[in-house]
Parts: structure tokens; C-alpha cells; sequence
């Protein structure tokens, strides 16, 4: 973007992965005061009048992922009332929400939007164009702290939650539709003029523990049902059986294990699917074999993490979002599984928060290149198909791994230049794919520890690029107008990459 | 105080009990950014030199009560230092630091006070002139509103904790010198710009529950010995054997049955104290008679009203503070013993706090008036040996009962006139002595209920006024110079009383 647009759009472009030592003024909510006995309400129509204008800007979670009913609801009365030029700024977007959005975003209803990112039907239709201002993408950290600098100001928040008093006292932990830890929804709460709750449940005062507390609430409206329990996440686990999947995962775990930061008290956060399930089992073996434990697990938290908790593998499980039902189910059950909100799990301007503190990050990427710069937000196509999610903020930890099959499909996952740089590869250690295993060359430490290795196959990005270019061909050059449709933040506010709307 | 002295300083009157539906704009800390891995120095003198300038607000919070190590050593450093001009803003001030305020005083280091009450030598010290600015009385639900608007603007606060990490995740629930709730302190660590723990024990991240977190937090000193866990609560618990105070629980435990508010789901507040304890006793045999269990007991928090949750009598136990040492050690066991905040607990500029759902609160007075008027503040020489803490808060219950002996040795309890009005007499409905129950004529629904009760001897405030006096004599007139020696607040912020300089 050049930079009279940033300059316009108030917008400095990235420099540093180094966050440095500014002073930050925080900002806070206005508070319509009230006894507050009682904020049970039945219409959602009658809360949005009450709170809601033309040109604000309103919130949601993704807790309940895509069994999400909380959005949908208040969105229809959104649009039905003929509300103007809102700004939506949500934890982020799920599939379920699709349709709404482009509803409202048609009927003029939604002109902005900041997220961690969109798929689908949605990703294609900004990528074409639907949305006249640019998407601005924010990592959960970065979410957290423009909520907290005032960058982003929540006039209105409706957050839906399984449980609630009538008061506005509410977690994620009782109910139907159990989504666990409230962790990104924890900074709405906090920060929004006025905060809206959903639920299908409202139990006798006073619920606890109160993630969200009545302090912060100012209407709990009463559905009939807030989301589907069987879509919030996946239910059983089940650990991959694809062989490349396993291959990388077992290179990981290697990786780890002979790496300087696998020892008595170490942290790692992964994340879902698969290969990171298999992680999970594979790091589980070593840790048994070498007697070793691990002072925290973190990040959005699946149920064989929270397994080892239970055997005492794992001290502690700072929990800002839950992946599947079992982790949900678990953070009610183990006081030890600490709900955690994104400022404290990530917001860079912070007087530290637990990403600052990680060992060991595994991450996922759509596409790494050689400079080992990582797109988690288009796909080869150059249509936005993902999120940021906290992959900016893990990016952070001691050592981070990127794990990716080096093709997928006719696509090339290694690739000489990303479509778009979400996280720079300045905070990028370890490439793991199933041909071998780079290491960043600002890391020689982390060379000279892994090629001591039998099992670890050190290769370059370049080398691996060009296995990729081998085995599926040179990625066709994409072709995109000149119209910006979305931004993409560092994390801490800086712009490091802007997307293009791509020509059919 | 004059009209044109409340103007100069700021200050509106008292109005009323109600507190109506102000929309208020609320503050936020500045942020000194940091990786925040590892806080811990050695040195407070240090710390004290990078954080404090002269003119500055300090606060303290005063959960160790007179086990309190934290205060004297970090004021000493203070005074070493020669800062000029500071104003104490500590959640209260107990009497083991009663000393160092007035050396901090004398040498012109602390030249403004505010807190929930002072006692001893240092209430004796500004009651007779020795704080040439007017201290601020506020109470806990007051204090949380005003560091929530701003009106008090912490620059640093100094907590002392019984358990940290490195990076600041603390509690009052593990290691020597435990106090449970962290409920007042929690308020600086979200508002004070500068956030400095003081512990004995650091222990390996990350130290949950936190209930005050890393990114609220700067530095964490580490010292030989925080406090003195024999003298943070009473230890073990003792019931009152006087027949008086017997009679005076007796008494209320009848009110509260024969109320319309003990009714399954109820909730109650008591003190600590002989009676109180007596108090929650009986009313726990009336409990177990009628089959009628609590939603919740809320306040400072005693080991017999943390048994009762144990048997399932309460449900839960709303924790801002606790009394004793049983207390303390059961917020670790049980997790419907919730640590609150003093916002959540009762600030009344909100969106409706615990205290609004209160059925009965059972409070105590120095002196109460013939127009229900409580003191909590001054003796009957007009000294300051006293202190608000929630009492003004918890009267906002249902139903409000003052327990207090008709005498006090040689002194009237029940008086014409209240040497200092901290309570207002609207917000209390029933009072308790051992010669009858009073209650306020403007709960005539109340009179209805107790007047057909045998045991609830009713009398009026008047009677037990002329029956006091005919035991101990009229009070003598008391002497004070023009000199306001101390403001107490209404919690809304406004004026409800001033306390004048006594002549000896």
C-alpha cells in the first residue's frame, strides 16, 4: 500500500518484530450506572434499539465456532431494523456467519470489518471486491491491544455464553453448549459502552466462577437456544493416520526434543488438526521417556493437552480458547486449566504476557517462503481463506516451528514469495516438512544443535522450494487489480502486508 | 464544612440514599511496555527510586491486617528517600502501621490521606490536628468508584502477596502469610499506573489462580518475610460467652426468621466479632429447621460462614475480604468461595454490584441516632477510632440491621445525635439491642411482620435513647476547633459528614 493511503488511513508500515518500550495510555469504557438486579430481558430487538446507532461499531466471539447462534440472531434484527454503516469487530468469523455478513455488508449495513480472519463464501467475496473499505486482519494479541489502546472502540458487544444470572455473571464452563474458556470475549466485556449477553440458560444468582462478570453487563437476553453443541468443536479426538502428516510430526517432536529448550519446565503451545494432535502424542512419549514436564501448555487447547494435565505431564494449561469438547468439558473440572484472556495470552503492549513467555511454538502455514515469511491468510489462489488466529503472537515463543506438507495438491506450499506476509520470518526458527527440516540461518544455534542429529534431514528453504517447483511446477503469477479490500496488522499495529482483489 | 469549602475541594453535599443512573466515564492506567518475563529485584530502594515522584499517590492495600510487613518496609524506604508531599490512598490502615504514618507525617512525606477508617495512636494523632489537609474517608464500595472515575489516580501501588511468579501472577492463597482474598488490592492493580508486588515467595510460572496478573504488574520484590500469619486474622474461632452480645444474636437471628426475606435462595453479610459469629450460628440452626439454604453470604468472610458452605447451607460465598485464618485457607479448597473485587463487591457507579442483591446485612456501630443515623467513625470524644469499610455499602441490603449494646461502659450507643454521621439513617430498617428492636418507621411492612413475633420486643429509638441515658447520663456537649481535621464521604462521593479537630 503506498504510503500516502497508510499515512491516510493513519497506518505505519512494519519495521521490527521487536515490540520495544512505548508508554500506552489504556483507554476505558463509559458506564450507564444501574442497581442491576435483574438484566433479563426477551427481545433482542428491544436491547439492539436501546443501545445501538448507525455508524457504530459491534462485537461478537467465535467461541462457539461454528455452532455459533449468538451472531446470526442479532445480526437478522441488525439488518431487519435497517441499522447504517456499522463497524464489525468480532474475535473473528466463522463459517456459519458467512451468509449474514454478506447480507448486511449488501444492504449497507456492515461497511468495516476487523477480524483474525474469514474462509469461504466470505473470503471470496472481499477478495472480490464486495466490501468498499479494506478488512483490517489483527492477530488475537493485536485484537486485544487495539481493543486496550482505544484503536478498537466496541460501542455495543453481544456475546453469547451457555450460562448467566440474571445479573450478567457468566462462563463458558455450564450448560448445553459448552464452549469452555471465554478468552477473546473476556476483552469485550471489558472494554465495550455496553455489553449484551445471550444465553438459553439463566441460572439463580450468583453464578460462578464469573468469567464475565455482572460489573460489565448491562442486558442478559434470553434465547431459546445460543448454539449447537455438536459444531463448537470436534468431538472425539482423532489422531491422523495420513503418513506425511505422522512423518511431520515425528520430525517434530525430534526437532524439540533435541533442541535446548525440552527440559524440566519448558512450555509449548500447538494447535489443532492432525499433525498437531500427533505432536501432542509423540511429545507425550518423549516426556515420559526422559522424565521431563512441562511448566504450561498454551493457546487454544485440545483435549490431549488437557490429558496431559490429568497425568501431570503438563503443570499448568493457560486456556484463552478450547479446540474440541473434551478441553471444553475439562476446564470446569481441573482448576489448573486457567482461563486466560487475549490481553494476557498475547497483547504485545503489555507488561508482558504469556506468548513472552513460550519455549516451543507449533504452527501451521498455507504458504512459507524463502525468507521464511508465513501466509496463514490466502491461498494460492489469492483468495482469503484464513486466519490469523495467534500465529503472530505464538510466533514469538523460543523456538517456533512451522509445520507444512511441502505440496498440497498442485499447489506449492514452499514457495519462493508469499501471496501475502502475515508472519515475518524474522520470528520463524524451524521449518518442518516432510522432505527434511530448515532451519532459519539467523538460528546456528539451533543448526549446529540439530545437525548432530541422525534423524533430523537439514535442508534450506531453498532446497526445499525447489522440490516443490519440481514436483508441481512454478505457481502461476496471480493477477489482482489495484483496489486494496484488506489489510493485514502485525501485532502491533503496523502494517506488514495488504491484499489485493484478485481479477477473475 | 461550608458550602464554599465543599466547592473549593471539589465535594457535593449528600443527597440521597438512591444513587440513580449517572453515566460515567471510567479511567485507565498508563502502560509501561515490557517483555515482562521476569520481574524480580531484591531492592525496594530500587524500585522506589524508579517509579515514585514527589507529589505522587501511593497505595497499600490492608488484607494482611496487623500481620503486615509490607506497608513499614516499604515506607521506610520511602521516608530514607526524603519524597515530599505523597498522598496515602491504602485500601485502610491498620494498626501496625499506625507508627510510620505519623513519622511519614511529621517529616512532610504524606501530606494527604484517604482510606476506609484509622485507629489508636495514629486516629488520636488527625483528630487532634496533626495532618494539616483533611484526610478523605471513603468506604470500600466508595474507594473502587473512585479509582474507577479517576478521582483517586493511583501512581503506584505497593501490595504485598503471600505467593508470586516471576512475571507477577500472584494470589493471597498459597504460601505463609495467606489472607485468601485479594478483593480491595485488586482494584490498584488494574488502575495504578505502576504496580510493585511484594513477597516472600516466588515460585515457578505461571502461578495460578491469578488473581492479580502479570500484565497488570512491573516488579516483583522479593523479600525475607511479607507478614506475620499470626497476626493476619483472629486464628482460631471463638463464640462470644458475654449474655449480651448472646442475647443481641439471639435477637437477630429472630428478626431475620420472622422477616419476609429467609426464604430459600436468601443472602446475608455479617461482620466479624463475637456477635456476628453468634449470629451466624443461630441462624444456622434456623436454617437446618426450616430446610431453607442461602444463595450466597457476602463481606468479609469468617471460618463459620465458609463451614456453612461446606454443608451446603450456602451455596456460595462472595469473598472481598477474609476475617481469619479459616477463612483464608478455605478460598484454596473450595471453589464456590469466590474472591470479588470492591467494584464487584459494591461500588454503586456501576452496573449493578453485589451488594444490590443483598437481602440482610447485619452491621455494628460505635453510636447510632434517634433518626437511624450510624457512626462507625468517631468515639463518644469525637476521636477517629474507627472505620466505614463496607458499611455504608452492605445497608444498601433489603433489610439492614445495626447490632448494638445500649451502653458501652460509661458511654450511651444509642444517642440523640451521632457525634458522626457515616451511615445515613435511610438505609437502615432494623436496630438490635439487648433492651428491644427498634425499627426504622419507615418500614411499617417490617413492624406489621415483628409485631406479631412474642420474642422481637419492639421499642422505638426514642425509648432506647431515654433508657441509655438514664443508665449512663446525657453525653456531654464535646469541644472541637474550627478545623476540619477529616471528610467522610457518602459511597456516591458525596459528603455526608465532617470530622473536626478535638480540643483536648
Amino acid at each position: 500500500m503506498p504510503a500516502d493511503v497508510l499515512e491516510k488511513l493513519n497506518l505505519k508500515p512494519f519495521e521490527s518484530v521487536e515490540i520495544g518500550h512505548p508508554d500506552v495510555q489504556r483507554v476505558a469504557p463509559k458506564v450507564h450506572v444501574t442497581a442491576g438486579e435483574n438484566k433479563v430481558v426477551d427481545s433482542i430487538e428491544d436491547v439492539v434499539k436501546a443501545t445501538l446507532k448507525d455508524g457504530m461499531t459491534i462485537s461478537f466471539h467465535h467461541h462457539f465456532r461454528n455452532g455459533d447462534y449468538a451472531f446470526n440472531k442479532v445480526m437478522d434484527v441488525i439488518i431487519k431494523l435497517g441499522y447504517k454503516d456499522l463497524t464489525l469487530a468480532p474475535s473473528s468469523l466463522t463459517g456459519v456467519m458467512n451468509d449474514k455478513v454478506i447480507e448486511a455488508i449488501k444492504k449497507g449495513v456492515i461497511t468495516n470489518i476487523t477480524s483474525s480472519g474469514m474462509r469461504g463464501s466470505l473470503g471470496d467475496f472481499v477478495s472480490h471486491g464486495g466490501l468498499k473499505n479494506p478488512v483490517i486482519f489483527r492477530s488475537h494479541g493485536n485484537r486485544a491491544r487495539s481493543i486496550e489502546d482505544g484503536e478498537i472502540k466496541i460501542d455495543v458487544a453481544f456475546l453469547g455464553v451457555p450460562v448467566s444470572d440474571p445479573a450478567g455473571n457468566a462462563n463458558g464452563q455450564d450448560g448445553k453448549a459448552v464452549f469452555g474458556s471465554l478468552g477473546y470475549a473476556l476483552m469485550d466485556a471489558q472494554y465495550a459502552d455496553k455489553v449484551v449477553l445471550l444465553t438459553d440458560n439463566v441460572v439463580p444468582y450468583p453464578n460462578t466462577p464469573a468469567s464475565i462478570k455482572q460489573t460489565q453487563v448491562d442486558y442478559v437476553v434470553k434465547v431459546d437456544e445460543i448454539g449447537d453443541p455438536d459444531k463448537i468443536g470436534s468431538g472425539a479426538t482423532r489422531f491422523t493416520k495420513d503418513p506425511k502428516e505422522l512423518m511431520i510430526a515425528q520430525m517434530v517432536n525430534d526437532v524439540i526434543v533435541n533442541s535446548p529448550y525440552f527440559k524440566q519446565g519448558f512450555s509449548f503451545q500447538t494447535g489443532s488438526g492432525g499433525a498437531a494432535l500427533a505432536v501432542t502424542r509423540y511429545l507425550r512419549e518423549s516426556m515420559l521417556d526422559k522424565g521431563i514436564t512441562a511448566a504450561f501448555a498454551l493457546g487454544g487447547i485440545t483435549k490431549p493437552t488437557c490429558d496431559l494435565l490429568e497425568e501431570g505431564l503438563v503443570k499448568k494449561v493457560m486456556d484463552v480458547q478450547d479446540f474440541d469438547k473434551g478441553a471444553a468439558a475439562s476446564m470446569a473440572k481441573n482448576r489448573d486449566q486457567q482461563e486466560i484472556d487475549a490481553s494476557w495470552y498475547a497483547d504485545p503492549h503489555n507488561k508482558g504476557a504469556v506468548v513472552n513467555n513460550l519455549d516451543v511454538a507449533i504452527l501451521s502455514a498455507l504458504q512459507i517462503d524463502t525468507n521464511f515469511h508465513v501466509n496463514v491468510m490466502t491461498g494460492s489462489d489469492g483468495v482469503i481463506r484464513g486466519a490469523i488466529g495467534g500465529h503472530q503472537d505464538a510466533a514469538n515463543a523460543k523456538m517456533t516451528i512451522i509445520t507444512a506438507p511441502l505440496v498440497r495438491g498442485r499447489n506449492a506450499t514452499v514457495v519462493k514469495n508469499v501471496e501475502t506476509v502475515v508472519t515475518p520470518g524474522d520470528s520463524i526458527d524451524v521449518v518442518v516438512t516432510e522432505r527434511g527440516v530448515a532451519v532459519n540461518p539467523k538460528r546456528q544455534d539451533l543448526i549446529d544443535c540439530f545437525k548432530k542429529v541422525p534423524s533430523i534431514h537439514l535442508v534450506t528453504m531453498d532446497e526445499l522450494q525447489k522440490l516443490a517447483e519440481k514436483q508441481v511446477g512454478a505457481p502461476k503469477k496471480l493477477e489482482y487489480t489495484d483496489r486494496t479490500v484488506a489489510v493485514v496488522e502485525y501485532r502491533d499495529g503496523t502494517v506488514i502486508d495488504t491484499i489485493k482483489e484478485v481479477k477473475d
